[in-house]
């Protein structure tokens, strides 16, 4: 089965059987300029006070509305405010109805639309439900999700996986940075930076994390395209040992170490982190801890604890929240199925349970913010193309997904931690963490 | 009542009490040299099998065991290993029932006498024990313990505090340094540093984290003898209001905050944290945590969001551990009562509950071990200043529990956390962390 044929179908299938009401899904999807406007029937004042308590649940967000026939309201903000757009008034009531799932298929149908940065829009979101506290109904339906979400077997692991990453390469090399294929928040220490200047300076950040030298043997959980575990054995003398349950991506990873020559020192292995073999100085995972179930974690500590020499050291970076919340459940049911992003103290069970000594957390939202802010303009100037790929729902629903992304770290919905440990006593560790920022000197801190 | 008077006192009749053998605590405090061998009953077989399952039971680390008659075993190490000396039969089976409480009852009373250097032993222990795993019975005990101090209640806060603070500035001055009087562990970017040295660099360090700028105004909780504070006014042109239930210490604080003309811009307020008025642009914590019991860490959330302006900034430093576990049952009991240092993850409460965001954790474990090897060094040159002060008895519970303290912080069986969060959502946040390394230059980490 591949995943990036089956995609349209499956989504539009999912819709129908969740959205929660048949009519929804069976509408035509809307098409831009498709239908005017006088053939829509007029809003009428009970719908016009439906659409201001929405806009009040929502903590009255500096936005403005507009109804299918053209009608708008509006509590904050001013002309200049994006505006948010139902196109049919089913549209409206549907987002009611269960806002955070219902909002991201109307909108990938294209029977909502918005006007002005859809990212702003949503960045006002945010803000107006932190000011006004999350409702419990929305509480509850989120807890639901995390409920259902929590086992990830070997099996649904790989399902999950298969859903998401193995869409196609050929996708995801349009937004991507080259060479690297970086899905993942890249590092901006000067915020003016490219995406590839950013995501090389990660990459760097988190080989000085490790601390890396040239002989050393590392292992890598979750490594997407493979571009960390090719950028060690290039500029850190290292040889990787890479895991991944993507079969598009270990094949992509495989190839490209081929063809840098770098397959005596990279190896690519098409398996659960679970199923990691070896002893190594270096345990390292960026961006898969989100894809781990937390009832799993205590086994990512002890697959940790058991692949390292003593003293080993390791870097987790992972998406994470400040307070315990299951992710937007439209991008959890139709983008990343079995994601989580954990607070500290969620994730802290991996170190505490099995003789981890964290050493260093540093927390990146702002980078992924930027990150995000660079994939939606490649995306968008590449919108055409994705178009061909898969069709105008997919389309809008990963616009939907990277805007919404960008606004949720600009907000501080989500952070983004980077965990240094070290497997048991290790006193072999710098008096300082200034190794991080190279051409500095040390004494100079010492006031 | 003064506590420096009571202490000796106290701490005898405590011994009595909880020692579980009231003939270990009316039999005369040894002396040294006061007894000869020829008086001390001949070990027999038994006791030589019990010696040697007391080493079994610490893990057969590298020391010597010689019991009362001058006999002498070991299972590891060789003769330059440190000597643990069990002055009397009943020194030995006191430690057998009780290791943790009553080791150190005994080396205070001298029945148990250490050869070679006392940090070194007890890291030898530590390894030993951790070699082997923690027993079942020492667990249940700590478990006790724990359960016990949990209660920190407003006027059980001020007995603790009380109990170790009160002690006396002048024994305190004997060691720490000048003129701060930081009674935290120092940050050594190089080793070779002073304590002076170390101590002011922890003080910048810690100013650097913050982002002091001229003017703004801070709040500090549980401010010892107010060095931090000082030194905050002194050298970043902050104002800085100062609680401590220590009435030692804020006595100390005023007077030299007057002599020094500071009284404008740094003011003491003995009260608890959880009286905090007022609202700041800076939180900061260093070395309370650590008598701020579990189950209240919620409530110092709250008090930290609730007297933060918005977006404010804070910074917590704190001894830790990398899983949970009380103190060593005697320090609890006799050095610090109600001190428990937590996991991340119980940390972690602190920020969750209140919409802080936690930007950076940086494990101190190292310098800790060397703040106490420098303070274990002056405070030995200074014992016979602290036996005209207290007694005998006195200079020898506070030599282990500093040469204890380097040696758990050595092995890693203690650790050393600051945290440094934001109120909110605060996009006011430094690129890198290299503004905590000056003289470094950003950009040059991009690689």
């Amino acid at each position: 089965m591949k995943a990036q044929e089956q995609k349209p179908q499956n989504y539009r299938r999912e819709q129908a059987s969740s959205a929660g009401s048949q009519r929804i899904a069976s509408q035509p999807v809307a098409r831009h300029g498709e239908s005017s406007l006088a053939n829509r029937p007029r809003a009428k004042a009970f719908d016009r006070l439906i659409a201001r308590r929405i806009l009040s649940t929502l903590g009255n967000p500096d936005i403005r509305f507009r109804l299918w026939d053209g009608s708008e309201l509006q509590v904050a903000g001013d002309a200049s405010s994006p505006l948010l757009w139902f196109r049919d008034r089913r549209a409206m009531y549907g987002t009611l109805v269960n806002p955070e799932l219902h909002f991201g298929d109307l909108y990938s149908e294209g029977r909502i639309e918005v006007e002005g940065e859809l990212q702003e829009l949503l960045e006002h979101v945010y803000h107006g439900i932190q000011k006004r506290g999350d409702p419990s109904p929305v509480k509850s339906w989120s807890d639901r999700v995390s409920r259902r979400m929590k086992k990830n077997t070997l099996n649904r692991a790989a399902e999950n996986i298969h859903h998401h990453y193995d869409i196609g390469n050929d996708f995801y090399r349009l937004w991507l940075d080259a060479p690297y294929m970086q899905y993942t928040c890249a590092y901006y220490p000067d915020p003016s930076m490219s995406l590839e200047q950013a995501q090389q300076a990660k990459l760097h950040h988190v080989c000085r994390k490790l601390q890396l030298k040239p002989g050393d043997s590392v292992v890598e959980a979750g490594c997407g395209w493979g571009g960390l575990a090719r950028f060690m054995a290039e500029h850190y003398g290292v040889t990787v040992r890479a895991y991944n349950i993507s079969r598009k991506q270990v094949a992509f990873a495989r190839e490209t170490a081929r063809q840098q020559d770098l397959t005596g020192r990279v190896e690519y292995v098409l398996d659960d982190y679970r199923n990691i073999s070896g002893r190594y100085d270096v345990f390292v995972s960026v961006g898969m801890l989100e894809h781990v179930g937390v009832e799993q974690y205590a086994e990512l500590g002890r697959v940790i604890g058991n692949c390292l020499k003593n003293p080993g050291r390791g870097l987790i970076h992972s998406i994470g929240r400040n307070r315990p919340k299951p992710l937007n459940a439209w991008i959890e049911q139709r983008i990343f199925p079995g994601a989580y992003p954990p607070t500290l103290r969620e994730a802290a069970e991996i170190f505490e349970s099995n003789g981890l000594s964290v050493l260093d957390i540093e927390n990146l939202r702002r980078h992924y913010a930027l990150t995000l802010r660079d994939w939606l303009q490649r995306y968008r100037g590449h919108e055409a193309q994705v178009r061909e790929m898969h069709d105008e729902r997919f389309v809008r629903a990963w616009r939907l997904y990277l805007a919404g992304s960008q606004a949720a770290f600009s907000v501080g919905e989500l952070q983004l931690f980077q965990w240094v440990f070290t497997q048991g006593c290790n006193n072999d560790i710098p008096w300082s963490r200034s190794y991080q920022y190279p051409g500095h000197d040390p004494l100079s801190a010492a006031g």
